[in-house]
């Protein structure tokens, strides 16, 4: 394999480390050097995760997070660690020069009183937070090219943002009254032992939680208030869990602007996406499903026109750990690498 | 055991016939002497359902359907056949005098017309349909005790008129601009043979159908529209298929018409259910699981203020085959021959 | 409801504990006023386990575990704590007088030596065992009635147990080179917060674990060895873990000891358990699922005789939790405090 | 992307057909150019996988299967068509000069006896049974390479075969008595409407089937047999269905037929697998999970020596689809084509 570019990784241990571990095993651009833990050091990354047993990318020793030793191996450095841990890590690496995708929330809202109000927190690097770019590649891939610092997006705003941004940039719709009902699957509620998680917990059964409350809100606000131009959009955001490993179902609501056929949304979705091969837009009558996402990049949507109530329902799936994480993370990595946007993401759909 | 009274059930091979010769095997009051099939007539029920060996009702051989028979041999028949089926069966056994409870669509619409309309069919007995009473214990009792034809409601309306009625006869939101966010459980698609109901179409995945045209919607309309005393109200209804047995879970969405604090929303619920012991209306801060009920008639509810979005969000689960069908079923078969309304009912529900 | 006779319950929060919660909520004949737990104490069980709200156990408030305390108030006790831990608030209570079952393996072998090489404890109260009963009711209802303690037999035990010992009785089958594959769902594995017991580490995916060396393994050779009359008796005893709620189901092989017919080794089977009615011998030809004893204390039993290998080989299946823990204490606390073996047990399996 | 050699899919609808579709979506040798099936032709492959859309195998439209067509089209066909079905398709294609891999039964056991005494159907073409290569690459890859005809391994043998193959081949274990104990995912019952397979008929359940029977033995036996040179070998090979969709389990026990210590077994199996990187043996104290090989072609083996029952216990798991059918059909396809084994394979399993 010719020489590939070498990338570290902080904290491995929870989902979305191992999913990043899963498509770094088989990159063509990308080479893992560090992988980092504090409580699993000294392991390789195959004692942790047997299915990486065989390939070279098991062998490597879990180290301890040293913003030093990280810079001087790796060019990129993904963190996959819990918000508030986060910036201290981006901060020194940016110090030091490395190039940082950051998949947690520190860095993806602009205004960091906003931050504090929703995640309880002083923001300790808000001198970052103006060149920090918000990595959606559908709508960012130009800036994300020459950024060093990306704001990975959260897992339900990725499915939000893209399932409505579409309706709201063309006028469809009004832009209050939004109701966005989003489900996920597990895998979302990461990989710390708690009973709430347990299998026998979640499995043959279904609940809400942090209805009005999630922090993912104020992102989803934050960029669907700058697609339709409208600074202090809200929208009604709430989140379910599901039995299920991986996916996010996103159902959003939002009331007709104007009378519009089915055929002239869907136009509008199919143009807006037509240069974008992971939104993957429904013919008419088709309603998108998690599992043909699954372990990709993909996000399926479908639309339905209900004159009846007055609304536009818009459905859109992702792989939340994918698409909506590790997934993406990687496809920023290969922009401000200068790598091909998709490399090592060209997979199909793991079904059934 | 003291005499029982005799009983039918006409459709035992689906799931609600199963559930309802599950809730009959242990009730004190019914015995079960006709269960009907016309694909396993000749077995007997512990043939179909293993689970009933060794109980009494186990060993009862199933027949055709057959009106002359079923009212010579019962005092009341369930219903567990198809929309469309069910009327003409229902028509003969009113006719003979014996007591109904038909758990399909066939009778829950007072009007004719919004039946054919919805259901894409002509009623051919709207006459019965002014006597047919909706069989909602806690809003009908009194005209289920004297019914002869009980319309049992459907179990997407069961979660969503229980979650919804309290806050719409109180004024505390708008009546129109509801969005109703529904989840249920795979029983709910019922037992036939199917590829898109096999376990590897719907495990580990979670897909949104019907939307803006489910055929529950006229059957909620009707009955919250009775509650706010506005006919002519529309309401967006919208389904979802969850990888679980059983289980409904329904978010409703509405704005609020006042202010009002989370404490006196609560009050509104908590008084109106005060004598309905199968609605439990949770504390300040829970929200329900439908593993919580699983199994029995509770229907668990919760609600949440949110003054951002100026919404009342309120979340209700039942289990959509015993609450949402066979034990709904029940407790109308218990009101109508002068039961206690909750005998063979006393349940504590399966967790986990 | 008459006069109930007042229990207690050491250890409610894992999930043999809400199971008892569960059966007793609905019994007529016994009342828990004491619910002990050392990290949930005053709670009350509803704050716990919302199933259970709406019954009056539901208010009962969680305290800490003081034998004195217990005596005074229970005339019978169930230890639903770890073992090592058991033992010595069993001796408590048994020198206060109160009767106890003790769900744990501390009373469960009858040789201390045993005890203290297979699960690496010398037993502390060694003076108990051989007044202690093993509560397996087919086998030894006439000895529970009167025991002051009672070891409620292992999950896989009661499995293998029941199973097997048909077959060893009547000679079909050599006593050597038995093999025992059983495969458990997960609630086997208890509710403490682990990595390895989160839903995304079960879910889809099937494991075996503890191959050759799992505690429940001298239980069953104690058992089976007793009812061939075999001391030293060995067996190879193997566990799976099932992405499945409750439920063991458990294979079993062994060689035949001179050739026998289906219908002969049917015969046998259905004899020994004629007067057990929680033993459900089904008809050849057909084979148990774990589904359809869901809840109950059923025991459903499929024999085959394979010509070919020269091999019997049984299926028996139960609920882990219900006949494999909580509902077979209870059946020991009815017969110990003189009531119908099956009061508060007569119930219908959930099925789906 | 370079020429790539033209394939066709004889029955594109079961689980094997979809897993196949999804492997050659992205495979840099072969291209996809006919799909077949006799229900949904005229579609084209996304119509019924949505999953594919995006990819260009996704717009190939089904077509009818007609032997000429696909001579002319493909240079190598697979059969994803039922066993019975598949012998003539075969036959016609190895006349018309196309390389045939045929996942079915038909052509996996050498004797047209044990054929018909195991499927009840007499062979058609027992002419091409002398030459058709039992595709196990392990094993046969050179004979492979200049088939005509590859008979594609049962998953059920795929997991057996390679899990004792070593110790038989070694002389580590009795030849006789051994006993297999297997576990399926539900992919393996395919893709047929059938209330069997229905969600709710295999979630939170667990069962066994064919014991003593099933089909899969006589190639187990004809292979283990050739391993350690013993015709007529017998094994009592017996399965389970799991709710899982992907992924089997395989519990062999064999006795010990000399003592052995555990480095010494797994010394034999790393041995006989040092050049085979897609068998996996784990390190001592390890088991292996079908999560981990998920997708892939990978089959895991973890080994127990135990010596309280003289008895080696051998773990060994594949994922049923692509190592037990489709992946192993796209490996022989590969050596007959004269590509690399593992073009399009190399895959990193989807965990979780």
């Amino acid at each position: 394999m010719a020489h590939r570019i070498p990338v570290g990784l902080v904290g491995v241990t929870g989902y979305t480390g191992i999913e990043l571990a899963r498509l770094l095993a088989c990159h063509g651009g990308m080479e893992l050097v560090r992988a980092t833990s504090r409580s699993e050091a000294g392991k390789t990354l195959r004692d942790l995760f047997p299915s990486l047993s065989g390939f070279p990318i098991g062998e490597l020793t879990i180290s301890l997070p040293d913003p030093d030793d990280l810079a001087a191996a790796c060019e990129l450095v993904f963190l996959a660690v819990p918000h508030g841990t986060a910036m201290d890590m981006a901060a020194a690496l940016v110090e030091r020069g490395v190039k940082v995708v950051d998949l947690s929330a520190d860095f993806r809202l602009h205004d960091a009183e906003v931050y504090a109000q929703w995640y309880g927190l002083e923001h300790r690097h808000p001198e970052l937070l103006p060149e920090a770019v918000f990595g959606l590649p559908e709508f960012y891939a130009d800036r994300v090219r020459t950024a060093q610092l990306v704001a990975n997006p959260g897992c339900y705003p990725t499915s939000a943002i893209l399932g409505l941004a579409p309706a709201l940039r063309a006028g469809l719709v009004e832009t209050d009254g939004i109701v966005i009902d989003s489900k996920s699957g597990t895998t979302g509620s990461g990989r710390k032992a708690s009973v709430g998680s347990l299998f026998c917990e979640v499995s043959d059964t279904f609940r809400a939680y942090n209805l009005g409350r999630h922090r993912h809100t104020p992102e989803i606000e934050q960029e669907l208030g700058a697609v339709c131009g409208q600074a202090g959009m809200t929208v009604s955001f709430n989140t379910h869990l599901l039995p299920i490993n991986r996916g996010i179902l996103t159902t959003a609501y939002a009331r007709l602007q104007k009378t519009v056929s089915p055929q002239e949304a869907h136009l509008v979705y199919s143009e807006m996406y037509q240069n974008s091969p992971w939104v993957r837009v429904l013919p008419l009558g088709s309603l998108p499903e998690t599992r043909f996402v699954r372990g990709t990049m993909f996000c399926d949507i479908g639309i339905v026109v209900d004159p009846r109530t007055n609304r536009l329902i818009v459905v859109s799936v992702i792989d939340n750990l994918c698409r909506g994480a590790s997934g993406q993370a990687l496809a920023n990595a290969n922009l401000m690498l200068g790598l091909a946007v998709d490399e090592g993401l060209k997979l199909a759909p793991l079904v059934p």
